[in-house]
């Protein structure tokens, strides 16, 4: 018996506040054989992150040189910057057999879903956009108008949700990690990445 | 928020031996939204089984003028006897939001992919034949000649496990308890059974 060596790489999507980024802290510790993907932005750096451990921070150029190599899996421009996942970085950890965690927006997300119909997509909601609204405005590192801006792009980001494969409501936060587990656990499983020798 | 009322189909093969009884009995203890569908059988009652519970008992006759109705959802002659599904036991139960687990073998189990593309099909494994073996031997209610024919079949119906979408190895029961309870939690969050609504 083994397992097919190749790693399973994990759309996740879902709006602005929903919790994406504890609730993939919260995979990687319980299993870490999940890698995050770490994006292309040209967003600014924010205090605390680190560069080519968050993102890579990259100018707008920068960006375009890349876009013309055809460098990119998949890239969307998202609250006026830009994001991308490198197609080398990711194709390189997933032929390791690493699991890969590719944080995306619904755009990206559906086009990775395209050239990669195996990824496991999951889109994760909040449980309602009041809740929403209240975690927005707890981060304090948002304008009023960003505030406003991530509220309006959630309520255009959630129409998308039936084109992934699971759909996971982050309501009580342990609830949902066992979700994720289970999703991740089940999903090793999967013939298209599992089929067991017996002899 | 609401989960789609209608009930989750789990269909459930791997050779004689390799504990699916039991993988199934320990499913539903932890989650009693499972329910056994009752198959139809024309094989003799054993020991400690009940009518109408473990299975219909049929003689071929009634068997064959439920063939004629297109009363069988699937149906499938194995070691000799013939085993079959009810199409309108299952569809009540699903409708009713009931989870249906067969526990069909890989003909029955392949018929009911074809008319049920969103069943959740689980194909259990032993870890090696030589094991499966020994726990046939350790069963004591077949014959040498029994144990010897649900070998030979095994060898064959291990072939079709790449056609189900997960395959499970029953090593260690505990584990592979938990490889169970982990795909029916995350098929609840896929969506062809479930789309909240966000409001």
């Amino acid at each position: 018996m083994r397992e097919n060596s190749r790693g399973m790489l994990l759309v996740l999507s879902g709006p602005s506040g929903c919790g994406k980024g504890t609730l993939v802290r919260n995979l990687q510790e319980a299993d870490p054989t999940f890698v995050f993907s770490i994006s292309c932005t040209t967003r600014a750096i924010r205090p605390g992150e680190i560069p080519d451990v968050h993102y890579h921070y990259l100018t707008d150029e920068r960006f375009d040189a890349l876009i013309e190599q055809d460098a990119f899996l998949e890239y969307a421009s998202v609250h006026g910057f830009r994001y991308g996942t490198l197609k080398q970085e990711t194709e390189e950890r997933l032929a390791r057999g690493e699991n890969v965690i590719l944080d995306i927006d619904p755009q990206g997300g559906m086009n990775v879903m395209k050239k990669h119909p195996d990824c496991v997509s999951i889109f994760v909601l909040p449980p309602s956009f009041e809740v929403l609204e209240q975690r927005l405005r707890k981060r304090a590192t948002e304008s009023e108008e960003q505030v406003l801006l991530r509220l309006s792009n959630a309520r255009k980001e959630v129409l998308c949700r039936g084109q992934y494969r699971y759909n996971l409501i982050n309501d009580a936060l342990e609830d949902a990690v066992q979700d994720l587990l289970a999703i991740t656990r089940a999903e090793k499983h999967n013939t298209v990445r599992f089929f067991p020798e017996i002899n």
